[in-house]
């Protein structure tokens, strides 16, 4: 049975990670993480028709990745949770509809990686099944022309902007005794600062970020200094700073705990993504390719996973609607811890 | 513990419904329906300045009344499981925001109600709370803007085309010890037979509703005619006719226990609603307004609520591909059942 402490639960059969895949195209292959990725493909248009089709294809790898890692054979999979950016999660449907396994829809924008694991934790937590798996992606070309300009029109990109990652992870979860374990979940709740620049995500998704984080510090009373990295995903730049500064004035020092999978996937300074990457795909495949390794390895112990997604919809912000953001929590640890 | 049997899980805390609310705008409050609604807006901008507001304006009341008739304060709420059609699941965000509650966005396309209410159940049957909420909403007009053409076109509908539901529907379930159960949920899996036309989503999810509704017969053993009603929502004259067609052929009969929800929430001989209705909003209102109150009086006693989705992207379907469909299954029944 799970524990609830205030708004987190923290669980006690610790469901464990199985296998997962990471998958990334070009500017992914040029960046510090490389290595850590299962698949990089050349470029971003996979050899599919559309950027749409692209992005399918990219949860499609993943997840088969992910599956023969793990020896999951298709119907094992008691419950698939995925979502990603594009309009009625088009990635995630006709990326997973061969698999065949049940399916729970979910949209949380880039906070996805984190509310499918949220999920996947306590579908296996509750005795619902023996394995779930938790997707998401991102793609480069089709958000931006979906939230923003078409590639064609050649926009300039200003100082806050983010780069949106093309990539994907997929994570597989089971009531294994060994493996990195999920040690807690925290829920987000929908925080709205009244940002309205569709251009600066990080500050829509830094005061979500921030209450999360309090809330998790607080209900468990745990310090941040026992984790040897809190991974918010995707702030960037701007975001991150901004977090950094609501948390110091609250009382709470990350103290050279804190990095942004936004920060951590690409070269800032070398490949012009300016506040850094975003998407789904970003915290995803930093996840899949780098902390989940580093877990695995020993080389971290107790990471908290707080992916942030900017809640935005192109027609009620033209309304002149603000962007809510919100931020789901992963408690992760190595195994033995 | 809830017990697995296939892919149906049978649950033995049985979540129970504490309250919910039902709201309509004008032409639900033509239709044969109407009298159970808790709130029914004269006219469709629900003095909102755009439909997208008006549509947010739905799950802002539902979930006001159901908190209202249940007494219900927003930190007793340990979840919310909410999602629309529209795109970034803006009614639900921004319907929502206020609440305060941690929030899972879901994205299921009409089958939402049924898909939030099976999550619900799950956390609270996984003793991750103690009271949750399931909400969703449509709005013709929005829905006709984001997934055909703008009113002012005035376009003809054809003969298969279904009448968007400008409804919303929102249930509080809690670990009471009376109220209608929650006994069992079967989570829908993506089917995809082809179908491309955005006017007959019937059509499309009608061998999602065949494929849930046949492992459920199969999991748990129990026969069509145990069950005063098995509603699906939202089919319509179309998709239902396929259903039963389906299902005949493979030796499954509903007879005279099968309605849809798509076509009791309007009078389709008087309303012009050619092939009946559909939206999230409209398995949520035949919920709330009909069938959980029959339910509570005991005029029902056992019912399967199949709430189906037609997962299509406009954009993808531009690109030439078919419109998947997937179907939820939360079994209700009576208390005493």
């Amino acid at each position: 049975m799970a524990v609830r402490k205030g708004s987190t639960l923290v669980l006690e059969t610790t469901p464990r990670v199985i296998s997962y895949g990471a998958v990334g195209s070009k500017k992914e292959s040029e960046g510090p993480l490389a290595a850590g990725f299962d698949q990089l493909f050349p470029d971003s248009t996979l050899g599919e028709e559309t950027w749409e089709k692209a992005e399918c294809r990219l949860q499609k790898e993943a997840i088969r990745i992910a599956m023969e890692k793990g020896k999951v054979e298709p119907e094992q999979l008691h419950c698939l949770f995925a979502g990603d950016l594009l309009n009625q999660c088009t990635s995630s449907i006709y990326g997973l509809r061969e698999v065949g396994a049940p399916f729970v829809g979910l949209y949380g924008a880039c906070s996805t990686m984190a509310e499918s694991l949220v999920m996947a934790s306590l579908f296996l937590e509750g005795g619902f099944g023996e394995k779930a798996a938790a997707i998401t992606s991102s793609h480069f070309c089709s958000a931006e022309r979906q939230f923003r300009f078409p590639l064609e029109y050649g926009g300039q990109r200003t100082p806050t902007s983010q780069w949106t990652v093309t990539g994907s992870g997929a994570v597989i979860l089971g009531k294994e005794i060994r493996g990195v374990k999920v040690c807690g979940v925290t829920i987000g709740r929908i925080r709205d600062m009244g940002v309205t620049d569709a251009n600066n995500m990080g500050a829509a998704m830094a005061p979500a970020a921030a209450d999360t984080l309090e809330r998790f510090f607080g209900d468990t009373g745990r310090k941040p200094a026992e984790f040897d990295l809190i991974a918010t995903g995707d702030l960037g730049k701007v975001g991150s700073d901004l977090l950094l500064e609501v948390l110091e004035k609250d009382g709470w020092s990350l103290s050279g705990r804190h990095n942004d999978c936004g920060l951590m996937i690409y070269d800032r300074e070398r490949q012009q993504v300016e506040a850094g990457g975003s998407g789904c795909g970003c915290s995803a495949s930093v996840l899949c390719a780098h902390i989940l390794p580093a877990l695995e390895r020993g080389e971290l112990k107790n990471v908290l996973f707080v992916a942030t997604g900017a809640l935005m919809s192109t027609t009620v912000v033209q309304q002149g609607e603000s962007i809510p953001g919100i931020a789901h929590l992963v408690w992760l640890a190595a195994d033995p811890a």
